[in-house]
């Protein structure tokens, strides 16, 4: 169970909250419904300031994929660069609430560079493993925090498994944003933020890069619990985005040949190829009915391009990936015209390497 | 009057609203005070969602300094990485609803990627001049966002020269960060936020980085505005900090010799050894009774990794000057510890090269 993982299945954990009455601590600032937190005592909060992102309209870039009603949700204006951010207050503010003072973390950069900016805040030491050729600002952040790197040769997987090792030599909490159950309770806020700003006319679809899924399955358990609450009586379609290089999600949903192979992908973010969460995500693209579609390198970085060209949003090439998939559900029809749609921009171009 | 000096005296320009009833159309989002904006039709507002930016406290930095009652103002979560995107927003804006198709800007970094950002939201073509050795993550920004970038060696002023001479040989409009006083009309919602934000108990000092003031003096305006219209009844000190290397105002405002000399500063966002604005700056210091003092390269290292390290927050080395001129001012007795006190984190660390 330190690892998140169930003793007996082997299954990933989720919170449940068994009083129906229970709310927690809410983050510091927000004003909308009440959403249910692991957190007890808002003392206990860690808080940057994350959330609250701007939501604004993209009318050029729409014109140019032929839609009449694109937004976007800057994500990477979270305090450290990444929507991870919000999974991370959550997850540390447990942390902290239950007096850790010690933690690992596996990352292949921005859940790394969160974690060691919240244990910064919190007063925690954090050791973040990640993978040797993650982008170099990625790992001087995660450094400049004060976390302990640790850097792991081959591929993500063994990052993983050394994590795993130093938490069992160790005896220390792992504090995996992948296998964390409070991370995604802390990414939900990321659809309660998207009803308090688009409940006038909520969006049809919200297209969304997927890698471990922790903002897809955040944002599904968000709009759940507004529907259930009564809030909200239709949730978005959430569709699923992947590289072609790194598509375990798309294949297995859509029924196609992939095994994991030498291939990589620009698109650091999203490159899992064993994503714990692949049953929970399989069973929101069903439940939402969204679609899966994988995207070529080339269409990623064109769309990187394009959004900073058209629309002054500087991504990093995970987030575009995002916008490179639209392309493709709008000329499938999947995606017509006159239809509402929301993306998430992931994390801010700086973190990565320049498309030029 | 191209460039933004009265041809009579040589000064600077600043924006009057002499109907005391006139507006403007407000940021959008925006729901505090009316503040006068230059802008007269909303749809002519060019926002990629600009402000509403986290106000937290620091309370292990405070504890560190000395000080019972510090907080930051997140401005490097502004959409490029920093706080000139409030005055970019209004002063492109203005040149949008002028119909302006094509315009020229100087910038050392930072207001050069904001400028190629918002120009390209508003479908406007930017030449960006800087220096040669200006960082490469800032000049990347640049040109991701489609701008023509104009390198230019020598010190910094060389590349203000290259750009005004390009804008007679071209005859194009010259959209100075530093002379329009459309910049400014934008970075007072900054004052504005923070009167939102702290009203229930407003700071006794602001400490900010300054290098050509377009922050200081936009909070001036705003407080001022505020004050004007009965919603505030004092404005906190506002103290200026430089760069040993670099302290055309620190200098002058206290009596002490110094000229310009080949000495650099790693506080790259306030390197401006004759900023145009310095008499309205010195202006303002003796209104506010702030205090003007300048710190040393390896202090702005030093609390620039200390931000990190104690709170997660990871500035650009422009942003820790100004913690390390707030620890002078604690030391010598400026600034008492019971006193509150905010400054503005201004850019994103991701910007520059890491302190490591």
């Amino acid at each position: 169970m330190r690892n998140f993982i169930c003793d007996l299945c082997t299954s990933t954990l989720e919170v449940k909250y068994t009083d129906s009455d229970y709310i927690g601590a809410q983050p510091p600032g927000w004003s909308g419904p009440r959403m249910p937190t692991p957190i007890h005592d808002i003392d206990s909060y860690v808080s940057l300031g994350e959330g609250n992102t701007p939501l604004i309209p993209l009318p050029r870039l729409g014109d140019f994929l032929g839609l009449n009603h694109l937004s976007a949700k800057l994500e990477f204006l979270n305090p450290t660069g990444s929507y991870k951010d919000r999974g991370t207050a959550t997850m540390i503010s447990v942390a902290h609430e239950l007096g850790v003072k010690e933690i690992i973390e596996d990352s292949s950069g921005n859940a790394g560079a969160s974690v060691s900016a919240y244990s910064a805040r919190a007063g925690i030491k954090a050791h973040v493993f990640a993978p040797q050729n993650a982008p170099k600002a990625k790992i001087s952040q995660i450094i400049v925090y004060g976390a302990e790197p640790h850097l792991i040769p081959g591929p993500r997987e063994s990052t993983t498994t050394a994590a795993l090792d130093y938490v069992r030599r160790k005896n220390m909490i792992y504090a995996s944003h992948n296998l964390s159950p409070y991370f995604i309770e802390g990414t939900k806020s990321f659809a309660y933020e998207v009803f308090m700003q688009m409940k006038h006319r909520m969006p049809d679809h919200i297209v969304m890069p997927v890698g471990n899924g922790s903002l897809y399955l955040g944002a599904w358990k968000g709009f759940m619990e507004l529907k259930e609450k009564g809030h909200l009586e239709k949730i978005p379609k959430l569709h699923c985005i992947q590289a072609q290089a790194v598509m375990p999600i798309v294949a297995e949903f859509n029924g196609l040949d992939w095994v994991p192979g030498n291939d990589v992908t620009v698109a650091g973010g999203i490159s899992s190829t064993d994503p714990p969460h692949k049953k929970a995500i399989i069973n929101v693209l069903r439940q939402s009915t969204g679609a899966a579609m994988s995207v070529q390198e080339s269409a990623i970085i064109f769309h990187q391009k394009k959004l900073a060209d058209l629309e002054g949003i500087y991504a990093e090439p995970t987030s575009a990936a995002a916008f490179a998939g639209l392309s493709e559900l709008v000329k499938s029809g999947c995606i017509g015209p006159e239809d509402h749609v929301l993306l998430p921009v992931t994390g801010f171009g700086l973190k990565d390497s320049p498309p030029i």
